[in-house]
């Protein structure tokens, strides 16, 4: 078994040395703090989600070099187990609770930050494999549990595409609030147990760690859970894997970004090698996985559809997914508001619950159209439409700021 | 039981009169032609897909009065059945066999048009609830038979909202092939039982089939099949319901756009009314719906990511889950190639068998991180990554263009 | 495609001639008549199961000789699709509706008799893939259709040692009401296309269709559903394959033994043959089949356990299965009470609806423990405790006799 | 949390006095000793499964004192989570291993015991929710962790109904191999924190942990696991809820009776009350249970079938499904030995591995038809039937005796 050795990384670089070896066939845990770095509190005020520093995010554990794997291999990395903190130490996420937050439109914002500028949060308590929450009463689910982030070290010039890119992108708009894309920040950097000019580099060059990318990253894919194999690209000797950003359950589409339930905890991997698997395989860009098969059963669903026509100005969008999606949402928070959730409850709702996201039409011009499905066991009253109409009842608040 | 009136129609307009009208609480069939009216035949060649004539599509069965809906009103409608033509009477698909194409980029395009701009197409075999096809060796599944398209008519108002937000899109980019959006097309339209200047309007005004809007329309979602329950909105007195482009199966997105296994066949429906329901529900746009719970069970599936960077140039895209789910598609049929698939047959089980697409990440600047899921088991050979690397075969060839 | 020829047949014997013929690699539909031949009517009364003569009992279709099969090989039988008579063109159950009956214990009996010795029945309606009855308000589920009865013809040689002990059974309690076996009949023998001393022998030799026995024949096993593939072993050249005893819908059990939802309708093939694959397997009596994976997906259930004790004289079996299921439906059905059932519309309820009947501990000296799965989805009411107590209503009443 | 108090017991009796005392709507966890109290080693010996002192079984934890509780009220337990022991500090199965053991026919015996008399033993290798053993090469699943006994305190009345029955059961046949039911005993027995004349009662009359019964007890139902929930009949003040003898998995049945995958660990439970319940819902005697949500998906099985006939002297019997279900594991393993596996290995995969055994036939006379559903995901090479007959290989052996 393998701890996280501190002070951990936050930002992609080939020059974060690892934190420790592993050989092929080996197993062992990876213990990971939550990704604010524990800047937010179990209390009921979002004061902390709407101030977060997010240059600090996100903490990850690793890197673990895996003996023998050069670029071009597949790593097959297996996720025995996973879970937040075993044992109550003190007060961090993880122990016991964690929280999804809506960041504030100006530090962060969110899917649907048009509609919900302002900073909210949900404490959840866990229960076993269910969780519960004060700010939402009503709701009770069992979580998939998953880590949001994880992946291989990028080799230089894969970093530097990372950089060059995502440069580009910003520079098409560069004061948008919020960013399009979030360039390399030295302030906040950690890069892990690199000293001297490796860590300057680390701190000047290194990719910010929010999005997912060729070598999987915060690909908050919420089905990567228990039991789970991905195989993932191998872009530098060693592999140098990293993990964080652990997830008690989310949405699909962490649409909240603060986001899923975050909490701390342990995860256990298998590590193996498929030598020069990239090419046999053709999975040359982005993991492959194959989920592991104890999620939670739900056979009703409340489906909401949306499609590509922005509903405030009636414009049709051109086979736009994103728009389409978030229509979707936007419907599915316009019912659950119905039966006495406030907007802001129902987003938090969407962005932890077991929710499927899916891409159901995106060819039938000029509208995508895609479905946010909604188990209806999650809620302990039946939220099912009947013809005296919805039984609105108090369903309390969200915390919010001051 | 009613059947369809022929001509049928296949514009919406609230001009298009009833073909026959039930009250709340019947139960009733509606026979429904293969949505191009039959121009696709089981042959080994594409030419009809290249050349289809698409100011006929989509063949509508319908509309149906409900007695007693009124604007504002919630249609619910039951899916009791669905399934093929049940007797064998002719050559149209439906009748034992169905198709899937891809139209060729001059011709409708599809979701990957840039990379496979020629028409290819698949027959398929129907074995009960299964399917084959001499195109595509090696693979057979469970179809989950649905509707991909049905509606309420519109109001004259929100038809010509549609009329004027899609002609805007149009005009954002007139010449662009394939177009961003199909305007009223009096070429080739049926006006179902309306004469005269009825008739002339419909031709004139109608609202072309291919999108998804608010009253539902050609949703392509798989998973509105057997035992579904839909809450659709009422737009015009009598809600006039029509229904048709009946499939066999799809995958997430149909993205082949001709499009999941076409046929035609019949669907048996329960109807009733929530009065008022739209304001009660907040159910103000777009049907809400609830799956059935005979959906095929698959529990293991090869899960390919994407996110929206542009592949061929390296650009970065904000937040777009098209391009995200475009990049998993192509993911997915270049790991189908390693084992012997062309990328066209790759293609084409893409958008025909029971692959989940879903949105995963969707606030991780910049990138949207889309899945596909693919279940393994509908091929006849183990599908999953070894060390030995992939068992390549002759995979035969599906229909080209001659 | 086959149809059924009448007379059918309702005795085993390998001197009942094929009805028809196929090679290996065919498909082909069977219709098949109700079990008893319609002597139970779409009414009120139980007076029809009361009365039934079951010397005519089961009408089965066939049989059909595949070509090529011999002793010792395994016939691969795939249900490709199933279902009630398609069209409505008589009175018989199937069409539209079915019927779930328990025996008197005069005549028949049951699995509960000597707790419901008397005839009751439920009449249920069919909404495509669901069901609904007048006499069981507030119940409604989809159906896992299924044959309850098919299986190859008996050598002589097998038909023998059936008849034997058979016969070595019954004697040990000749007079027992009701009976322990049923020897063979020649009163109400059906021996299909056989004629004069062939005719005679099927009447006087032919064994029984009740039970299930090493060729399949009475199963029951409600999950043989669409897609099912089923290896039996063959005992005679050309196999000859007889099926009947559809069912829409049965609780593992069906031990209202009148018995899951019965219907006649059709039932399509495809059968192969594994030449030498009794041997080769080690499928010497019984067949192996692999369940279809359309099956109706409920995620919650209250579970009834029952444990091998008679409650009647507090008397402890040893290790008696039977008796352990007998108490946990028991248990079930005193529950269902609470809520405003009859005993009667309970016993109805869990012989026909899609309950899962578990053997969970056999060996746990001297008590064997069954379990009994009921699905909350079924009802349209919430059946789980609550402190409140259960709400009864008024739950109607099955039908009686008079 | 509370912590199992050592010495534990081994015995049912209202005068064991409880270990600790709890309130209705506490979460607590307890810690359970593995059911033999570590009378068997991870070696390769199936020694110590043959010479096991079954006096000493099984290892409870507890009783739980709940606060408020009456004799009449029903006992809610939610079994919040579940699981070996977290952290490696010994030997003891749990540990990051179990083991499942066929008992001797002097010592135990089992279901199968006529045909398997001999002691044999399959040690387990924990990989998160995964279990692999070097004894059965091929297999690797998801273990159903529950805990296979557990129960409320039976009043002195009902500890007398148990032993007079169960006496009277013995007195039928008092000197059979293996016993035909267990009378209490002194020797071995543990009475928790009982002292003096109490704990000499206990001792004497205290009610053996080996069957299932009216409060509970030594259920064995694989389906109780995370998540669940559980309505228990109370029978004493304070309800006394006891619990041991975890599994890590185990197969219907637990045919193998030394059993399932055995381990020590922690169970966390959250306890509620309904007063009066037992009345109010019918709930006399036996718990009622609702599985948890997340369990492993399979979709694919090989169903072996067995019907009420004794194979080796071709006797009938009249609806014994103990001995249709005793011939659907004898053709199971017949079949697996067809791939290279001994009698012995596969009888300790039938009695561990997610099986499910199916009452499917209970009223056909003279034969029950049961059903065993072996997943073919468990087996790492595809098991199903093909025309080319199955792939034998070297599976190695199990631990047998010396």
């Amino acid at each position: 078994m393998r701890d996280q050795k501190i002070p951990g990384h936050n930002r992609w670089h080939p020059a974060v040395p690892p934190a420790d070896s592993v050989r092929p066939g080996d197993e062992f845990r990876m213990e990971c703090r939550e990704w604010t770095d524990c800047q937010i509190g179990n209390n009921n005020s979002a004061n902390d989600v709407r101030d977060v520093n997010l240059k600090l995010a996100h903490m990850l554990s690793g890197p673990i070099r895996i003996e023998g794997a050069e670029p071009g291999d597949l790593l097959i990395v297996d996720i025995l187990d996973l879970g937040p903190v075993p044992q109550h130490v003190g007060d961090a996420a993880g122990e016991g609770w964690g929280y999804t937050g809506v960041f504030a439109k100006v530090n962060g914002g969110s899917f649907l930050t048009d509609y919900y500028p302002d900073a909210v949060k949900a404490i959840w308590d866990f229960h076993g494999q269910q969780a519960t929450s004060r700010h939402l009463p009503g709701v009770r689910y069992t979580g998939i549990t998953h880590p949001g982030l994880f992946g291989t070290a990028p080799s230089q010039e894969l970093l530097e595409r990372w950089n060059r890119r995502e440069q580009a992108l910003i520079d098409t708009n560069p004061d948008r609030v919020p960013p399009l894309a979030l360039p390399p920040e030295p302030d906040g950097a950690l890069a892990g147990h690199a000293h001297g000019s490796d860590a300057d580099r680390v701190a000047r060059e290194g990719a910010r760690t929010v999005p997912a990318r060729e070598h999987g990253g915060n690909q908050d894919i919420k089905n990567f859970s228990r039991g789970s194999r991905v195989f993932v690209p191998v872009f530098v000797d060693g592999a140098n894997l990293s993990v964080g950003d652990l997830h008690f359950s989310q949405g699909d589409g962490e649409i909240t970004f603060c986001g899923a339930i975050e909490m701390g905890g342990f995860i256990d991997f298998h590590v193996d090698l498929i030598k020069g698997g990239m090419e046999k395989y053709g999975i040359m860009t982005n993991p492959v996985f194959m989920p592991g098969n104890v999620e939670p059963r739900y056979s009703e669903f409340m489906s909401f559809v949306g499609i590509s026509v922005d509903p405030d100005d009636d414009t049709n969008l051109y086979m736009d997914a994103t728009q389409a999606y978030k229509c979707a949402c936007l419907n599915a928070i316009e019912y659950l508001k119905r039966w006495g959730y406030s907007g802001e409850q129902g987003y938090l709702i969407l962005g932890s619950a077991p929710v499927e996201g899916r891409i159901s039409g995106i060819v039938d011009i000029p509208n995508a159209c895609c479905t946010l499905y909604l188990p209806t066991a999650i809620f302990d009253f039946d939220i099912r439409p009947t013809k005296d109409g919805p039984r609105s009842a108090n369903r309390g608040a969200c915390a919010v700021t001051s």
